[in-house]
This record gives C-alpha cells, sequence and structure tokens, in this order.
C-alpha cells in the first residue's frame, strides 16, 4: 500500500479524500488524514478500510515529522500559512508534496532544493487557482501551438449559489469564507490592462464598473475587477498581450446593490465601531447616516444614496432586514465589515437542501494570419450537498488527481511548480472531464473595443 | 541677556523669530536659531545685533546638547517626531520647552520627570493645534464658570488663500503642505458625536456631507470632518457632551470638486502608478478611465462622475488642466497623490504678491436655567506676504508669547502640557489680539437639530 497522507480536513477536503478513497483498493492507497481535530476526518473517512484518521498539530515538531516520514506523498490541506513547515519537513524526507494554495515566496526559495533533490511541489491546484490555470493554459497552448498572438485574456471565477437553490433578491448565498466576500476588493486599486494602458479602479467604483457574461444554459452573469489581474502575467508568458482583466462572478444585479454597502462605509475593515455591542441592525445602519430627530433612517439612506421609490436594490436591502430595530449586532468591538457579515449571514446562509455553484469564463482573443479570433471558455459545477459541494469538488479532484499521477510518476518534473505545464494539466483536465468538470470552448467573433471601426 | 534656542528655521518661524527680536532689546534676550542648514535662519534674523544663527544637526548628540545647555529656553520647530530627543536634553539640562506639535506617547511619558522638576514643557500652542484650543477652552470655562451645560461643540479651521488672492474657480491655493491637503481624510472613517450618537463618513462620502458656516465681512464657507472629532473630549472635559465635530474649512464647492478626484482614486496615496514618469496629465486621468478606440477622456470623465454639461466643476477641472496632453508627469513610481499633487501645484502655488488667511469657527451650544443657548466664535487672520504668512503669524506669535511667558514666570504649572489652562490662554489671547488675532464672540439662537420641534 502507498500511503498518502492529507493534512487537514475542513470543508474543501470531502472530495479529495472521497477520490482517493474511491482509488484506494485499485491503486492500492491508504489514506491517512491528520487533523488537530479528527472529528470531521473520521466523518470523512467513515470506516473505509484504506483510511485511518490521526490527531495530529502541524506546530508539534516531532508528530508532524513522524507523520510524514511515514508517508509516500503529503497533500496539505492547512490555510496557506502553515505549509512552510510541512514543505521543509517534505524536502527532509524526500517526499512530493500537494497544496492548493498560492505559492507563497518562501515556498518559492525551496524551489532549487527541490528541484535538486527531484521532488514535485505541486501548488495551487484547486479552483482559482488552480483548474482557471489548467484550463486557460490549455487554450493558450493550443493558440500558440497553431501560430497564433494572444491579444487579449479575460478570466472570471465565481463560487454562487446553484439555480435550484437561488431564492433570494441577490441571487447570493455564502458558499465559502463569507468574510472574504465582506472585504473583497478593499485596499489599494484593481489594476488591468486595457489595449496596452494600464487601468486603475479604486474600491468605491469597482462595483459600478462591471461586465455582463452570458453562459448558455445559466443565463447572465456579471463581473467587478480582482484587485491584481496582472499577477500571472509573466507566468503564463503574456508580457506583450494587450488586455488583461481577471474578475469575480456575481449574477446580474448583485454588485449595484453590494455597492450601497461600499458607499455608505458599511464594508470597512479598517476601524471597530463603538458600543457596537449594544446596537440593532438598524442603528449600526444609522451610525453611517446624519442625525435626524424626525426623519425615518430608510428615508435618510434613500436620500444619501439617490435610491428611487421603485429601485429593486431597495427590496434587496430590506430582504437582509438591515433597518431593524429589534434584532441586535451583540459582537463586541467589531468593525463594520464584521457587523455587516453578521447581518448579511442571517440572510445568505446555506440551507440544509441547498447547493453551491462554480462558475468560470475565460476569453481569449487572437490574431492567426492577420485576422482577429475569439475563443470563449466555460465551465458550470454545480454542488450536489453541503458535504459535496461545487466548491470541494473543483478544489478536491484536481488536487487528488494530481497527487494520484504524481504518485504514479505520471507528473516528474520537479521543482516548485503550479499546473501549467501540459504534462500535469492535460491528464488531469481529461480526468476532470469523467466527473462533470468540462470547459465548453467556442470560436466567437472578435469584438475587441471598436467592433463599429468608429 | 536670556538666551532663547529656536532650533528649526522652516516657513512656520517667521513670525516666532521676529516676535522675539522685536521684543528682544525690552526683554534682554538673545536669540540664538539653530538649523542644519542655515540659510534660511541668517535671513530671518536680519544684522539683528541680539540673534546669531548657528549650524545645528540634531542628530549630533554632542553640538545639540551643548546648544541646549547653553539656552534659557528652547523652541523645537522641527518635525514632531524630532522633537524627543530635543526634549530629553531639556530634562536633562533643566530647560523649559515649547513646540507648536501635538504631544506624542513618547513625549507624554516625561510629563512625571518634567513635573518633578518643576519644568514647563509646552505643546500645541500654534494653531491647529493651538489658538484653537485657546480660544474654544475660553468660551467653555466662561459658559461652565455662570453653570452652563456644553451639549454642542463644533469647531472648524481652514488655511485659505486671502479674499484678494483668491482669484481662481476653486477659492483655493496651497498656504501649506500639500501633500496633507491631497491626502486629506483618508484612511478609517470620519468619526464624529451627533446627539449622543457616534456617526461614521467614509472617505469617499467625506466630501459630500460638508455644511456650511458663515462669516461676517468674509462670506460663506464650507466645512468637512476631520478624521477624529472625539481627540479632545476627554482633555476639554466634554465627555457627557452629546455633539462633538471638529472640520476643516474651505470655500464653498471646493468639496464637490475635489470630490471628483476622490471618486476616480486619484487621490490613493497607497499604490505606485506603472510608468508615470511617461504619462501627460491627460494619461493619468484616463488610467482611471475605461478604454475607449473613439471617445474622449473628457466624455469618459463626464459620464463616469455624471457631470452635467453646465456644471460649473467642469470649469474647475479644466482650469487645472488635467486633461493636457503635452504637460508630462516626469515623477518616477509615483503614487495617484503624488501625481495629482504635481498637477495641482501648477496651479495652486501663491504668486509673489498673494497673501493666505486662516480662518476658525466654533459653536458652543450649552443649556443654562432650562434654556438653550449658543455662542459662535470666529476669527480670520490674513498674511501680509509669502514670508510673514497668516499660517507663520498663527503658529509663530502663541509659540513666541508663550516662550515670553514662560521665560518670565508668568507661566509655572509644570508639566508636559497643552494650552488649556487659564494661566495660559488668558495672557496670551490677550496679547494675540493686539496682532490682529481676535475672536468674534456672539449670541447666536440655538438650533440644534429639531428648531421647528416637528
Amino acid at each position: 500500500m502507498r500511503k498518502i497522507l492529507v493534512i487537514g480536513s475542513g470543508k474543501s477536503t470531502s472530495y479529495l479524500i472521497k477520490h482517493l478513497l474511491d482509488k484506494s483498493t485499485q491503486e492500492e492507497l491508504h489514506i491517512i488524514v491528520g487533523d488537530i481535530n479528527i472529528g470531521n476526518a473520521k466523518k470523512l473517512i467513515g470506516d473505509h478500510e484504506n483510511a485511518n484518521a490521526i490527531t495530529l498539530d502541524v506546530f508539534d515538531k516531532s508528530s508532524r515529522q513522524a507523520a510524514i516520514e511515514n508517508a509516500d506523498i503529503v497533500v496539505s490541506m492547512l490555510p496557506a500559512r502553515f505549509h512552510l513547515e510541512v514543505a521543509k519537513d517534505c524536502v527532509a524526507f524526500g517526499k512530493n508534496m500537494v497544496t492548493a494554495s498560492y505559492v507563497s515566496e518562501d515556498m518559492q526559495k525551496l524551489n532549487k532544493v527541490v528541484t535538486d533533490k527531484g521532488l514535485v511541489f505541486m501548488n495551487e491546484i484547486g479552483v482559482d487557482p488552480g483548474i482557471d490555470h489548467m484550463s486557460a493554459i490549455k487554450v493558450i497552448d493550443n493558440i500558440r501551438d497553431k501560430g497564433g498572438k494572444i491579444v487579449l485574456f479575460e478570466s472570471f471565477t465565481g463560487g454562487l449559489v446553484a439555480p435550484e437553490s437561488d431564492n433570494n433578491l441577490w441571487n447570493y448565498k455564502f458558499t465559502w469564507n463569507p468574510r472574504n466576500v465582506v472585504v473583497a476588493g478593499q485596499g489599494s486599486a484593481a489594476k488591468f490592462l486595457q489595449e496596452n494602458t494600464y487601468k486603475y479602479i479604486p474600491y468605491n467604483r469597482l462595483f459600478r464598473r462591471t461586465e455582463f457574461l452570458e453562459i448558455d444554459g445559466y443565463g447572465r452573469f456579471e463581473a467587478y475587477a480582482n484587485r491584481d489581474s496582472l499577477k500571472y502575467q509573466s507566468i503564463y508568458g503574456l508580457d506583450t498581450i494587450k488586455t488583461l482583466y481577471r474578475g469575480t462572478i456575481r449574477r446580474v444585479g448583485f454588485s449595484r446593490a453590494w455597492n450601497m454597502f461600499v458607499q455608505l462605509g458599511m464594508t470597512d475593515d479598517s476601524y471597530t465601531i463603538d458600543d457596537s455591542e449594544n446596537m440593532s441592525y438598524r442603528d449600526f445602519v444609522n451610525s453611517f447616516l446624519p442625525y435626524s430627530p424626525t426623519d425615518s433612517v430608510e428615508l435618510k439612506f434613500r436620500h444619501a444614496l439617490k435610491v428611487d421609490q421603485d429601485d429593486i436594490v431597495w427590496d434587496k436591502l430590506e430582504e437582509v432586514d438591515i433597518f431593524n430595530k429589534t434584532k441586535m449586532v451583540e459582537l463586541r468591538k467589531a468593525t463594520p465589515a464584521q457587523i455587516l457579515q453578521k447581518i448579511l449571514m442571517d440572510s445568505w446562509t446555506l440551507e440544509e437542501d441547498d447547493k453551491d455553484m462554480i462558475v468560470m469564463y475565460h476569453k481569449f482573443g487572437y490574431e492567426l494570419n492577420g485576422e482577429m479570433h475569439q475563443i470563449d471558455s466555460t465551465m458550470v459545477a454545480i454542488g450536489e450537498d453541503q458535504t459535496y459541494t461545487a466548491m470541494a469538488k473543483t478544489v478536491g479532484l484536481p488536487l487528488a488527481i494530481a497527487t494520484l499521477a504524481i504518485l504514479n510518476e505520471e507528473i516528474t518534473t520537479p521543482g516548485v511548480q503550479i499546473p501549467i505545464s501540459k504534462e500535469v494539466y492535460k491528464p488531469i483536465l481529461k480526468e476532470l472531464e469523467e466527473f462533470g468538470i468540462k470547459f465548453t470552448e467556442k470560436e466567437v467573433p472578435y469584438l475587441g473595443y471598436n467592433p463599429l471601426n468608429v
């Protein structure tokens, strides 16, 4: 039996462990799931004969090293900041390693020793980052192979609620870390490239500069810009590209409504609100509006943000009950973002039967033989339930498949890497299709930015 | 002769030194002005027999200590972060000290040893902070002395261009550090108290929530909220006050126009713009607007900010020439704020004959014998020229007067302090009146927030 050590058994590990267990007899695998709290690990492996759960405190050097030494390959599902100690042990004991996390500077620094030892440290092989890399680079490589020159690449990902569970006015529920949703886009301006020009969008305009996307069978979406669209420009070999944009997908109308929270300052995470524990939701909203002895919070809100009487955004606000006088914030010394998160979790938490959905959309514009072309590539994955979510599936399956491919020496090129080589993405994308994670690529007219040639 | 050491001879020292020189014969003073670069010091003292300039590097311990030991009192006009070494030497050699800067935590920590040694370390005795403290506390003390209870205190200060030099559409020129003007209000939300409720205004709404102020003979002004209106709440003894607001004064219309820069992200100081050195002013503006092969930067700007064709804000934009194609930014790796500052300095730098103006406005609402009252207190100071500015006058005169009062043992209460005791503010405010720095106090109807009792 080959031993696979999975460290961490949080939300995103269900499919990873399921897939490894499903393959365990045929592939002669024994799966060891280590977590500081083994309750979820035990639940995920059940009474499967090819698996066991162990208590593993990643800060306890001796037990961590013993577990790593005992394994043939290590999958770290820990938060990204905890990977490094695991990685160093993997180097020391000569074990390959797989993570779904962004390559940190410290991880990158291990590249030389990892390469010298002939080890494979595969990172960013979940979803955003992960499937997005593989599906994009596949099309980019195809275009290059036939002699095309990429001039435009736009890539969008969103974690949403599945259509069958989409029953609120925002067409949104929290399917992942709610905090990341509330503070999304804060900090320095979103930066991207548009027709060879750097463009910047400050936070307070981010949710008003969205664009629409349409996916056959799923209707319309919208997307707002990510903070840094240029992160993978060089890694993807796109140094001379004219337009490079990465965005986050929401259902149409979400951003315009969300922008109300942004404008009033309700998403701010940089200071705490006085006496927040004794505030009602209504008091919280009122703290961002001028005092009046007579006018309602509602009218002050409408006036401040110029919301017309018949504007649908108003119904969205009422739906999340932010004007409620009796619901209390309760949190002590909370930031506006923390309070808003609490309010929204009342409304946007998945119900037991709800399913989530991952949506991805890539656009590739290229020049070939003097003519302009465009390929759009889309993927929609829908979860099964709240354990086997689309998020867990799109994170866990590529991780599991890559882990087996490395174990079986189908992926052998050593080094600290992300899945952008053919050796890696080809077999993984192919196998993902068997699980319904399939990209639909189609040729569309290249519109660019001057379709009418005016 | 008593020796006064003034460390630093920057912009704000002209009046300080002038006043000390004017008093030097009568008061038997010798003024030593120390600066690392003595050019300006020499210019300010001229060939006055009671003064000399010395080269003083505040980081050179031995020469610094020699100069301090040799003095009877020390005025530090250094940037606030450099006061501490001077302060420690003043403690060691038993010298009194005066600054116009905010009391830092480190400075506050010296309070015990300063008090034990019977020394007076007077801080925040320029303008904002300084004259604002004294003029406000004077009225607050008067109200309290007659048994009134303060329920509202609003305090506004502005550094503006004098009416006779006010010849642009913004009614504004840089009369002090331009950088502080460009980044004003950034960071966490502005916080204040309004009728017993904490209120928060995020940066992106700050310049749209202004209020108007009227000063007899000077017309209308507007004010936006300072970041922390509550800083002096306890120090002023206003812990039970209902409304506490501090703001910055501009001429009417400035804020609405400035808000365009804020909305587009042109005041951001948190990241640098790529290739900024090769940008024209127009390119800079365009980097915050979507790409278009056909539409003008002007129309994109109007569309993004919904600027009507006949809106006066447009003329303000054109006046500062931000759409110029040939004027180059030139700055390397500059933040948006740095670039905007450069653009505005082309238009808003004082001309040789221009004069500046300091405007201050306090409102005090109080209850006395069951009735509500209000006192408004205003002050306008106008500069003489670009050396003897209103800013230098309002900073330097109270500093100089306080320095003499301490030297003459009229101010004796020891400790690290700010000018909020009667012993300090009474004689200083009185003497300031001789120099035209005079507050006009008048009883006005208390309007509060429900004047119509609806």
